[in-house]
């Protein structure tokens, strides 16, 4: 392991500029103008692999965006671990927001700005470089290594979801690494071993068969956007609870351990809702503001439309209105099993006058690790060697639905080991990566590989 | 007036030949494409007027469409009527599901079909023409006339609604008379003497001050489009009435009489429901179908908009979500009073983590009218003399707000004396008028007149 530290250190600057080289790549998975720029990163990537030193890597074409995999082999008795990744970045929009081009690396005080540089390119690539620093370091990994990594989870990770599934055996692992979240704070780095799961609907109400005139129909024609608001209006209680009959019936409640943890974490809530603008929070129960947005689920009107939505008056009593509403999901709540609740007690509430239909769009299951397995451990003793703090296990409110299928359909947990910080301005302008942390994360992931495999030994 | 109504009968088919006329003049109001046309129609008027022999007559501009005026003043003992109506009409779309041109009149099996044939061209010009009968028939009128006819009905009626405060003493009359409303039934004719009154209001509600990742921030930050449902869910009781307090207090109750005629009311639900699609109607507390319709108060959201309306799933926690809300109002509610305990009661509700704003769009008081006034009388009788049937009285839901302005500007009650049908398609592909109907309003107005003087003398 310290062959490949110092193999890490000494060739810094050169991991660096090769960042460089893909954060100039602008590989924008949204926009089909990006798309030669896509595959010319994958291509980019499944080199690097190889120059790494991994013995195999390969760039594999999709309906959508290109995958890339790459594998290194080193004995059928030391454990497994498959990274996962994306190589893709949001779009750079509002270009005149930033300081500088989005896709001309610029270093500023120890920091990267580029588009992608934390979110995932950077972080990614720190798990590349530390597979090379083992390999032409040390000579050897410790441990088996895969690699899985996405051109497009920013527009779904369409390609993957199915890939998954149908290469159960090639990605067969121990456990799977990915860096794609963020440091609780600055001074306080973490391990995230909770995601929510997600239940996305729509809904639509229709009551009579045409738009009518309010005045001549208003008063016996039961209006359908005031009834979707009273239907939504009921699903929750007075304490901020989802009123769906066994909507709470899976969710594994927090132990006093957990909220004891919650609650020594730095959290200031007045500059997070100073932030927000916001006087004051809304949390099922009474439930803390970290418990709420991490550890509770929840139904959130995520659109809401009906009737005339123009400039002035009209006077309709629309024929139909509707709404996108989710649920954030915790264990043990299973996607399909709330669908049915929601559609069992929406059509069970429908008001005699109309009809309620519901779609399902998309979902995802929540996932818990256990922070006592090995993994985890492993983690936790190589981020505390390097960063020189004992990280904390947090729960995330968003939601990775790979997470949920790497659990699900290949048995894996997931350790979700992040160098990012809230402020990096993700998705934002000015996205950036300070390089102190992106050495960090090398150094961490080297680490966890000599911590795992001596654990699982 | 037996000269009078012998004139209108042997010129009956002129009167339609110049009616044809006047439908072949695209007057839209709401396209400024067709603004020449409007004029057109406006100077076409006017010169019937003088043709007419109405002694004076001329086109009114106005900062947007034209304004027709005529009078012919008989005597200072006789009473004055004040006739309005409108010359414009609405856009003719959708084009394909015309079975002819919609401003090529086609008469089929006694029915003149095309835009504006009912609505208000064909009622608006009976009256052009019974004046006509009197004037060239008779060789007189038997009251005072006069006159206003607008060209922008159908999109808001803006320069007559300036005009008539503004031209108190040139539009000093008894009553006023207007024919822009359809009979009850086909073999029920009917005078409205009701009409609803109208408080329209936009409300957004603020949340957090962006758009947030509702995974990020579900659970804690109150949604404004949750809190806007719940919002509007708390405007109705369980009762289907209006909860805001103090709403019905200016509400003049039916009394046992009126809820009598109501019930006596040739009204088929069954079928109402049917052509609406609907298995049920919504009233206010025991109140009939006819009753919530016209009588009551109500309290519609006619549009509803936040977040994401797109196609697919859009994990947002929009900042803000809106409503146009509108309210129809009876006697003796008053439109700013309604507005004023509206936002009272909005502000009192809005939860302590969002702020509400209210904009007041636009409002009309309601209307009833006395039917044992002269001039209502006057009216019962003719239409019984011609149709042969004693007309009853009734409400209509919605609102005209000139007549409004005419009795809180002018101190005039109107009497609403209208020949279309329910099933003449105003406002939609095939709009028809039977050509009976005009020849019977033409002859009802100048029983009218002939009633009111003797009544008024």
């Amino acid at each position: 392991m310290d062959a490949a530290l110092s193999y890490a250190d000494d060739h810094f600057d050169t991991f660096v500029g090769e960042l460089e080289d893909l954060l100039r790549i602008p590989s924008v998975s949204t926009d089909s103008a990006y798309a030669e720029h896509v595959q010319q990163a994958a291509d980019w990537l499944a080199d690097r692999f190889a120059a790494a030193g991994m013995e195999h890597a390969e760039v594999i074409e999709t309906d959508s965006h290109p995958l890339v995999y790459a594998e290194h082999h080193v004995s059928d008795d030391a454990p497994t671990v498959l990274v996962y990744g994306h190589y893709d970045v949001q779009p750079p929009d509002p270009l005149d927001e930033w300081d500088s081009d989005p896709f001309e690396p610029t270093r500023k005080n120890g920091t990267l700005y580029a588009r992608g540089a934390c979110d995932d390119k950077g972080q990614m690539f720190m798990h590349v470089k530390a597979a090379e620093a083992y390999l032409q370091g040390e000579g050897e990994l410790p441990v088996n290594l895969k690699f899985l990594i996405e051109g497009e989870e920013e527009t779904g990770s369409m390609a993957v979801t199915d890939f998954v599934p149908d290469n159960k055996e090639r990605l067969d692992a121990d456990v799977a690494l990915v860096s794609d979240t963020a440091m609780f704070a600055p001074d306080t780095p973490s391990i995230t071993y909770g995601l929510r799961g997600l239940a996305y609907a729509e809904i639509t109400l229709r009551g009579p068969n045409r738009d009518l005139h309010s005045g001549n129909f208003g008063g016996a024609v039961h209006n359908p956007a005031n009834a979707l608001s009273a239907l939504i209006a009921g699903l929750h209680d007075e304490n901020h609870r989802v009123t769906i009959p066994g909507f709470y019936e899976d969710v594994r409640d927090l132990t006093p351990e957990e909220r004891e943890t919650y609650a020594d974490l730095p959290f200031n809530e007045e500059s997070w809702r100073d932030a927000l603008d916001i006087d004051a929070v809304r949390t099922e129960g009474d439930y803390t503001t970290l418990e709420g947005l991490t550890a509770r689920p929840t139904l959130d009107v995520n659109g809401l439309w009906g009737g005339y939505t123009g400039e002035g008056a009209k006077t309709v009593l629309p024929s139909k209105a509707h709404a996108k509403l989710s649920m954030r999901l915790v264990p043990h709540q299973e996607v399909d099993n709330v669908y049915d609740k929601l559609e069992a007690h929406l059509q069970a509430e429908v008001p005699d006058t109309m009809e309620l239909s519901m779609t399902r769009i998309h979902g995802g299951d929540p996932v818990v690790v256990d922070p006592t397995v090995p993994p985890m451990q492993a983690a936790q003793t190589a981020i505390h060697e390097v960063l020189g703090t004992e990280p904390v296990f947090v729960r995330n409110g968003g939601t990775i639905p790979l997470v949920a299928d790497f659990k699900n359909k290949l048995g894996l947990d997931t350790v979700l080991m992040g160098f990012g910080l809230d402020s990096d301005a993700i998705h934002s302008p000015n996205e950036h990566f300070a390089l102190d942390r992106f050495q960090k994360g090398i150094r961490s992931i080297i680490r966890f590989h000599q911590h795992y495999a001596a654990m699982d030994a």
